[in-house]
């Protein structure tokens, strides 16, 4: 007899949402895609092409998709203005959830997932940080840890997208939360996880600009966005995220040590081609987000899946990205406000008042 | 109700035995893997706990298997000596065969088996080619194919194994047809896809030294191994085969056009990780073939598979594995005689007499 | 009859100095070295090895050597706080001067230079930002001058030293005027080079860690330092300078605009050199700034004699070193005070009551 | 007083004549430039210009050059149909010789200059293979001198030319003894240095294409060539040359041992700038030769120099000038016989007939 598979359901088919439910429905052996969720006809009419002839069943409800029979766990891959509360009915429902990242755009909103799944201990519930699942990341953070570099002691990281003449990222902002809550969440959750989970924010300021697209600014957002993070006992961080590269997306990181340094991405490569020609030598980069970490989220579907079925710990934290929504809010506040923003050793802010 | 699953059976559970299986049973969504076979009892074991639970049926005798109710069919994956009569008798079963490479070390034998898949032309029989999956591979010939490098005319490429101390290849060697059939034969084939499935040899001229096994030469091998081959119509291809690199596996080709150049993996890679400590910059590279090549298996597996469950064509011409064999072995004869072996417009041999 | 060569001295034997005095003695046909100057015992005995036998004086008194017979310029290479000092003398001398940067870790001193220099219009007088002169970062501005990346947005710049363990530079930091200051004084300036001379600063943040040397915090310095400057009119940098890198110098930066990007050094080389061994692919690094910069040093020496000689305008304004002295000390003290600083259009500083 | 400089004189103004002469001139600090010579109206008219107003005495006659006073060393850059009559001329009248590569398109022509090197052997007479100075072939060399890649056993190296649509190398190879001769010299050369000056070669055999210009047909040559070579001792190299790269100059080698391997220029650079845009990132590489080499050839000039004023050894043996002549000719021999060549243990050929 074969063994059982987790039974899944995936909420929103949007750009990561098929993604989702097309590699839970694929490429996690130890899984069975049962159920999925959109309110949307475009995308309900995919799932019906994509999905359904393997015998997902569709729904346009969200709760009804909750008592699918045998459901034992959820994708919530819908708009970020959802996840919380989609999250939080999932996990009120006895289901395993990963929960595509932000939680929210707003701090208390993410603590309240993080309070409802304490509530629920014998469930698994995760936000899906992929750059976690990346093999780079991990070979990276394991020779870290093995001690190769020292102590880490600075951390830079980036996340650029590929210019996107459409328009998209404009309303986009509305409800992203912001350029560092959207994109440098990434970066700001491999800070914690590189300088450790428990590490304290001690202060963040941010700058921007809108170089593209000024109608950003109405949602108080900007192309690109630098920001530095000061955590207590000697660590610094600092961050780029951009929405108007021209290669295609380079996100990179590196952590430096006293004794060495680490580097992911630092020289961006797609595929292992080179072409030479009259202009000199070019390669191509990954146009966007999955083109460069479409591995990682296989490894996270198949991981999150084994944690379900094995009762194993999953590999990181739920209250980390609590953590990273602080952070990237408070840069966000700091971009807009101009102000440095200040936190005490056991962070919790400081006004200015005071300083 | 689910979509009809290819019924496949695994013959062989060596080292790459074992990973087809797994491709086939976790990483290919539209097969089914039904049965395995070795006559080998450590892998029988070793099949008793990673296929047997989810529904395998293990064989100790390949005909047997062939008669598994309801088998569609099977990948070869058995040592060399043995892929052209198994891969004959599933043919004569009516089964679609993926033949690992080389068909055979001998090209009378070679070209039997595309006797036996000619004479069932509803049959897919595909041999195991597996850079021909390869994302990177794939880009660079659509790049040259689209014309972007001009008229392709010089190709070089190269299969390099990292060193194995423990003598591995010297017993593997009695069989291996030698370092011009066993590893060379993947840029052989390259170098057909590259310049024409129908490309006419020339010429073949081989050179090579035991610098670290000198017992390979008493099964007429050579750990390092330089071949020169002229195809009519003005182009040239030349190969390096080793099995003493000291970082991994680094296998690269480039293919040279009169207005410009494609490189595949010139400067070798394995993650995105670069270290930086007191003795510079530092990066690792694949251990071995499998870890270059993990995911030109799993599409390879997957493109066979819809190939025959929707009778669509081959990615390539099983002729032409027997036209790698035919240049592999001319390299290896050139090399123990120190000939130059020539070739006539249509490929037959002339011999040195008539020069 | 050979062409007149201009006749030059060299003030300050040290590290640099010293390379100076050969360069313009070896390296730069149109000068001719004739005289040099130092206080310091060891480096007059240098100078007697080195210099002397090719017909150079050797000064122990600066003013004593400024009144060397047909003196034309002099290159003022000695300890940063007597930069100033000795570039007016020679000014008032009628001398032109190419001084090391920076001409001062005081703004008002280093515009006292400004000003002595322009009251002899007819003198150069030249800060000496090596940068300027290396080849690379010159086909880096002549990209983005020809409009290649669209309008210059972001710039990114890192100046990385060997880590020292002698503790060197805690004793260095004393005079250095800090890590801003003497490191990133390189990356201001290219700041200013890259998005226009006349740029005009809007904000300065700065945050540190003393992650190796904590004596330098006696100093009110940091061993690892991270700016970012707003330039009015959309424009931000963002920095960092290192004490401690393990693989060698790695100055590196990037000029991000609108269509866009180009990186200079990003990814790190010395020589041409790969090594590939069991720990994987390795490449080494310049070990110092003089091994990243050398030959930029020499195109610095024969144009700055050519400009003499030519009476033609130097490649860059004086100007800009006083400006880049002016953001460098506003990062020092952010670093400090843990207050972001802010400028109004005209450059001039807002203070904090009045935000 | 300063110390004496070498008076040298150069033959030849053409490309490479004009580099060394004002190499000699401008960046030789030891030498001074006090004759050259040239039969060509245009290029004395050039020396006019560039040389004479440095003192330079310009020759129409080589003979009458020799014979200017105080003359102690010549460097030899005219065409190569000449460079040996000229270098023996010079090393008769009791000069020191830097002649260009190859000494002679003829293997006994080269060993008549060897021979009159010998009966002097208070002169310096050097082969200019400049790769030899250049820094990354020199820390390749001391890398493997040091043992770092246990035994030497495997060679490659390459020259590629970029693409000269003006046809300038057809009838440049009337005179250049082919492609083997004139480009890869080098690379035999390289091999040389690396495997030892005294390695007895075992077999060459090449092949080539004219796949651009099959007008190189008439003078028996080829636009891209490969060759191997075997040595005693179980050594093998291989080389590739090409007239058709289209990206630039792209020269390369690899030095493979039984425990490691060195590249020198493996992925090939240009200035440390990389371009991202929307073609994705791109690099570019030197054009020509001299654009790879310059430094090598100022480092030439000056060690050259060196040896000359100290008499200390040169860097090589000139022996090894003509063992690579020999080489690079039979290598054209086996391109356009179509025959692989043998050689006995002390290098004599082993004609056909007694294999």
């Amino acid at each position: 007899m074969a063994p059982q598979k987790l039974q899944v359901a995936c909420a929103g088919l949007g750009r990561m949402g098929a993604r989702h439910a097309l590699n839970f429905l694929n490429r996690t052996p130890r899984a069975q895609l049962v159920a999925a969720f959109t309110p949307d006809p475009k995308e309900v009419q995919w799932a019906k092409t994509h999905l359904e002839p393997s015998g997902v069943t569709i729904y346009t409800d969200y709760d009804e998709m909750l008592r699918h029979s045998g459901l034992e766990a959820v994708v919530v891959a819908t708009v970020t203005t959802v996840h919380a509360e989609e999250a939080i009915k999932a996990i009120e429902a006895n289901l395993h959830v990963l929960c595509e990242k932000p939680l929210s755009t707003s701090v208390e909103i993410s603590q309240s997932v993080l309070d409802a799944a304490r509530r629920k201990p014998q469930l698994k519930v995760m936000c899906g940080f992929s750059r976690r699942f990346d093999a780079s990341y991990r070979d990276a953070f394991n020779r870290m840890d093995s001690g190769s570099i020292g102590r880490p002691s600075v951390f830079r990281s980036q996340t650029c997208d590929k210019l996107d003449p459409s328009g998209f990222f404009v309303a986009y902002a509305e409800f992203s939360g912001g350029i560092f809550v959207d994109c440098n969440i990434h970066d700001i959750d491999l800070a914690l996880w590189f300088f450790g989970q428990d590490s304290v924010v001690k202060s963040v300021a941010a700058v921007g600009i809108c170089a593209v697209q000024p109608e950003l600014r109405k949602h108080k957002d900007v192309d690109n966005g630098i920001g530095m993070v000061e955590f207590w006992g000697g660590k610094v961080a600092y961050f780029y995220s951009s929405r108007m590269m021209a290669a295609g997306q380079h996100d990179m990181t590196e952590i430096i040590g006293t004794e060495g340094k680490l580097s992911v991405n630092a020289s961006p490569t797609g595929t292992l081609v080179e072409m030479h020609g009259s202009a000199g030598v070019q390669r191509e980069i990954p146009a966007d987000y999955y083109g460069r970490f479409e591995h990682a989220f296989v490894t996270e579907a198949n991981e999150f899946t084994a944690a379900c079925l094995d009762n194993t710990r999953l590999p990181f934290k739920l209250s980390g990205a609590v953590q990273a929504v602080k952070i990237g809010c408070a840069l966000q506040e700091s971009l807009n406000s101009g102000q440095k923003i200040n936190f005490d050793e056991v962070g919790r802010r400081i006004e200015s008042a005071r300083l």
